[in-house]
């Protein structure tokens, strides 16, 4: 599933590690490659190749269309009223928060026959892109000549965090400055939020993620995976005056189709020794503490039927995760695809190299980024293990710590994170009234801890400051126990109470929060001044020699912001044979069948009942050869009439490396098609008036 | 599909190349490996791992409801009334001889609603073993102290044509000789023979071959790939006492099922040195030729309806051919393969090494193998290139033209295939009035002999010796057009008129063959001399040295004689996911709609009119661990109870490389579930009589 699951881990690592990702995009894009930006589609392509005009009005429709989901996913509007069609594991997080032991709207699935029924999500962002603008010039102008690299990381940070801040005051908009081709531009994107944002429709799980994690990232796939929410203004459904119109007939084999959403992360032009660092070191770290916490949760989840639906999403997200970054982690193992990204990091610097007035400036960009990768190697134990974020209650005690203490510094010199700009969606966040399940959390900070024992040792200056000497048991009980940060009155009062009431608090969680602060701090800021301003001037340094050697004609690495895809319904060669374009609900029932209906081919009652009223020959699931990456979930497949077509939920299993590169001839993306939704609505659910609604029909 | 296709490679290599197989099973199966003997099956195992008591009884039960057919492929009798199943591909070779430019009936499907209108095939033979003796003693009795290589193997043919004449004479049977482990055993085989048999029922190829040469050996699968004959003795239907009760349940997930059928040949302990040489020379050659000749075919095919049809079965076998060798020659590629049999080979090679007793007679055997590959390389290509096989009529002038001079001989000096207990088998293939293609054959002749000149050079003794300086098209027609030999009576006139008749003829293809036939027995006594001799001495000593290393715990390579295979229907990892145990007839719906029904993956007009009469949850398609190989096509899955279960048809795309090694985890045999044939007979055919007779019922 492309969720945004995979953009967390990548940002943890982003941010973690490195602020500006020395990546972007290759020098020609293959195939149906790329993820572009609006401001500079694939146009010349798309007339020469498939005799489509892009126009300013169809990129502002499709732009204006494109819902982001802030916890890492995408979607689109459906209807002029609101309606925003994403992916059911896109919702599964708030699915899970508006679930309670009676009702366990994951498992049963949830419809409200009127806006009375709707059901406000505790913690929802939506972003809508409305405006673009390039700032490159602004950034660049705030580093003056002789500033060290870690000063200069400083001023850049500085003067985002102001151009934001101004155009938030101006606009009152949700203002981001993103960097591009890796600080080869830097753009102001402004967002209309929503965070009145409420369930209309979700189907049960499954049949949304039917055959589970065995078929997660397989095709041929049958799953319904889309789900319903409405954005509301002033307590209304919201005016969407650009939505996408339903196309009933959907694509077919041939089509020309594109996707439009928020790719989290690419890294397809990192340098060999990044990639390098990642093979070695990085990705298994991830995935042995990845294992690590999935064998928790199952075993919590063993203990009984309320303990399983508590861990259920949290399961699946990283059983997500494991799967795909074990496909990128065996595409680094690939000696083809290694030896394919040497020989465009060779070429590059054979072109540079041939060029004095190149090669001046920017020759030494590699060396420096080689240097970084070996430094951060040092700490990256440190940087994983010397956490408590795996408990959200304790991560919430970190974030309300640092909170009041930056605040009161002037914006430019704020942590990332805290800047004025950013601090209403923080705050959205950090006083959501989500439930917390703090069994579970006791025993995954149980773990934790015992982990960061065995992987820094029992003299690290973390482990000590944590345990004290204690059993890691014994510590997350008493923390898990005695916080009361669960109540979200509580951390208002201490945000609002500032520092003072911060400093004054006997909470545990708080207390403990104030004394891995500077420990946090210290690593975050060894991190900038030797491997974050490094790797940023270093990779700026490589932006522009590629604009130079090889000119704007790509697209820059993915960055959870909007992007368009496109590419057509086609088959691909596996398993010794070729994949059907599409998939229809016989296959579903051929699967479950196949499997004498064994979990997870079991199929929920509904479609048991109402099999004989349903065409069984409808498209279900269909592919696409459309660039995408985890952060893609949930996003739009629009046709040339920038219709709806279907929605985009996975990868196949070939598409995993493409965090590193793109094949034609493999990767393709997977949608639930125009056609299966509707059919299901209209027959499985009795859904007619939200049918009525995406028709267009009173 | 694992049709003896094929098998005839591996026969025209091994009759080309080696008479003695160096060869045999390694030392210990691992899994549900092994293709068992039926006078040595692992009854330990299927005691220890399933409870499974294997007794004499269910042996020979199952021995004689086995059916092998002659032309590559098995099949069961599933009636007391001498009623045979096999596969749809199995009898495609017959179903296309009995067609016509009026009745297509491989593209319409054939059935017999009484037994007048069963059809009699032209010449297939099918054999059931009713009897094995070992002979090993007798053989190697025949080899007298200090004869040289080639002299042995003559002494050896000698014998082993004596005992079969005597076996043929006491007792009626047809009688083979086998050998076994490599020369380790002989065996000799009596068959009875049934020559008179017709054609009961076929489905549409269409649906027999769903999905076309794409799918093939693909799973998940949706093939109903059946055919009935039923075999006649003295113009009436044979008793069959033994035969297999339908078993209308069928095998489900988890079962253990038999597999009792023909595989070909398997290569699990070629030395290192004879697996190189198939991957760097002989498998890249039989690929070329193979391409080559479908592609001519192709071209053929497209001229008309009636091409087509006339190219069809061969365009299908090569094809399938192809895609099979494919995956054998990637297997040899693969470094994790080799890596395995070279470790396998080292570890003998130590344990003989450790043994003075051992390593005196057998240690210099692979030095042995490794000449002689070494000396059969040298002439590979004339063992290709130098034949007139791809036409019919040029073969069979060819064999004419040996038999009369051969048949004067004693028994004993007589080429192989021309002794006496063969003569009646072959004079059945060698009268049969199945029809020929002369246009098709014209073509087919032409583009080979223009390959000959390519790969043989214009100096060649058989290139000028065949084209006389004549163009490859003009000899081609020549030959075809003038030739009478497409009469029965022809050829059985110059048989019966012996060595003169055939001195006399001026038949242009018995001129041909009488000009070839020097330069064919020179080739092959050459090899006898050089290669086969020497392998077939080396290969005895590796099979004894075996048996002292190992004991007899293992099977034999595959033989084309009758085996007992054994697994359970199980899945297996594959394109991220899994296999499902079996499909249903959802899936073939899905399949064919996720195509939009483009070729080849279009159903039968039956399958769409009747679509509504199916019980779609039915089983259509399964699979199991059971280790099998070309030639086990039609092979019966059979239960504990020795009830008909299915009808194997194919092997994974996995299990390619299964010459050479199995692997329990990814090889899985492909067959026709019980369930599904008797709903296909039942709802789609209207064939109650042929239900009613497997059923038992009256």
């Amino acid at each position: 599933m492309q969720k945004g699951i995979i953009v967390s881990i990548s940002l943890i690592l982003a941010a973690a590690l490195a602020g500006g990702f020395v990546a972007f995009a290759p020098s020609t894009a293959a195939g149906d490659e790329g993820m572009w930006t609006f401001d500079n589609p694939p146009a010349k392509r798309l007339q020469e190749k498939y005799g489509f005009t892009i126009t300013a009005e169809w990129l502002e429709h499709v732009r204006l269309s494109s819902v982001r989901f802030n916890d890492g996913g995408s979607g689109s509007f459906v209807s002029p009223n609101g309606l925003v069609l994403t992916n059911h594991h896109v919702a599964l997080g708030q699915l899970q928060k508006v679930s309670t032991p009676e009702k366990n709207y994951v498992n049963t699935g949830f419809y409200a026959r009127n806006s009375g029924e709707e059901m406000k999500c505790p913690d929802l962002e939506l972003n809508i892109l409305v405006s673009m603008e390039e700032v490159t010039r602004k950034v660049e102008s705030s580093i003056r000549k002789g500033l060290s690299d870690s000063e200069a990381l400083k001023a850049r940070k500085a003067e985002i965090a102001k151009i934001e801040k101004e155009s938030l005051d101006a606009t009152g908009l949700r203002s981001d400055v993103v960097s591009l081709y890796a600080g080869g531009e830097y753009w102001l994107h402004r967002y209309k939020k929503y965070t009145d944002v409420r369930l209309v429709f979700a189907p049960e799980q499954q049949i949304a993620f039917f055959g589970g994690d065995p078929d997660n990232f397989a095709y041929p796939r049958y799953d319904l995976d889309m789900a319903l929410f409405r954005a509301y203004e002033n307590d209304k459904p919201a005016q969407s005056r650009q939505f996408l119109k339903w196309s009933a007939k959907g694509a077919d084999a041939g089509d020309l189709v594109f996707v439009s959403g928020n790719p989290g992360s690419t890294e397809r032009l990192r340098t060999m020794v990044e990639l390098e660092a990642q093979r070695d070191h990085l990705l298994p770290t991830v995935l042995r503490l990845l294992k690590r916490r999935l064998g928790v949760l199952r075993k919590y989840s063993d203990l009984g039927q309320e303990q399983a639906r508590q861990a259920a999403a949290q399961i699946f997200g990283i059983e997500n995760s494991l799967k795909a970054i074990t496909g990128e982690y065996n595409g680094l193992l690939d000696k083809g695809l290694v030896a394919k990204k040497q020989k465009e990091e060779s070429e590059f610097r054979r072109l540079v190299a041939e060029k004095p007035e190149l090669m001046k400036p920017y020759g030494d960009a590699w060396q420096e980024i080689a240097q970084a990768e070996k430094q951060q190697l040092e700490r990256v134990n440190e940087i994983y293990f010397r956490s408590l974020r795996v408990s959200r209650l304790n991560s919430l005690a970190l974030t309300i710590v640092q909170y009041v203490a930056e605040v009161r510094k002037p914006d430019g010199e704020r942590l990332d994170g805290f800047h004025d700009a950013e601090l209403e969606s923080l705050r959205f966040r950090l006083f959501s009234p989500a439930p917390f399940y703090p069994a579970m959390e006791t025993a995954l900070l149980a773990d934790s801890l015992q982990q960061s024992v065995e992987e820094l040792g029992p003299g690290d200056a973390f482990v000590k400051a944590v345990l004290g000497g204690h059993a890691p048991g014994d510590v997350a009980k008493q923390l898990i126990s005695g916080t009361k940060l669960a109540d979200p009155a509580v951390r208002r009062a201490l945000v609002e109470g500032g520092e003072a009431a911060v400093a004054a608090s006997n909470d545990p969680a708080i207390v403990m929060a104030r004394k891995i602060d500077p420990l946090a701090r210290e690593t975050r800021k060894w991190i900038e001044d030797n491997v974050e301003s490094v790797l940023t001037k270093a990779g700026e340094k490589l932006g522009k020699a590629r604009f130079a050697v090889y000119g704007k004609t790509a697209y820059p690495d993915a960055t959870f912001t909007l992007r368009l895809a496109y590419g057509t319904v086609k088959t691909y060669p596996m398993n010794g044979t070729q994949a059907p374009p599409h998939t229809t609900f016989y296959g579903l029932y051929d699967r479950a069948h196949g499997f004498n209906m064994k979990p997870p081919y079991q199929l929920p009652a509904r479609y048991l009942e109402r099999k004989d009223k349903i065409d069984l020959a409808t498209p279900l699931d269909f592919i696409s050869s459309c660039d995408i990456i985890g952060g893609n979930s949930g996003s739009p497949v629009i046709n040339r009439k920038g219709e709806f077509s279907g929605v985009l939920f996975d990868g196949n299993i070939q598409s995993l490396p493409a965090r590193f590169v793109y094949s034609d001839e493999q990767n393709r993306s997977v949608m639930v098609h125009s056609q299966g939704i509707l059919e299901a609505l209209t027959k499985i659910y009795n859904a007619q008036p939200l049918v009525n609604e995406l028709l267009g029909k009173k």
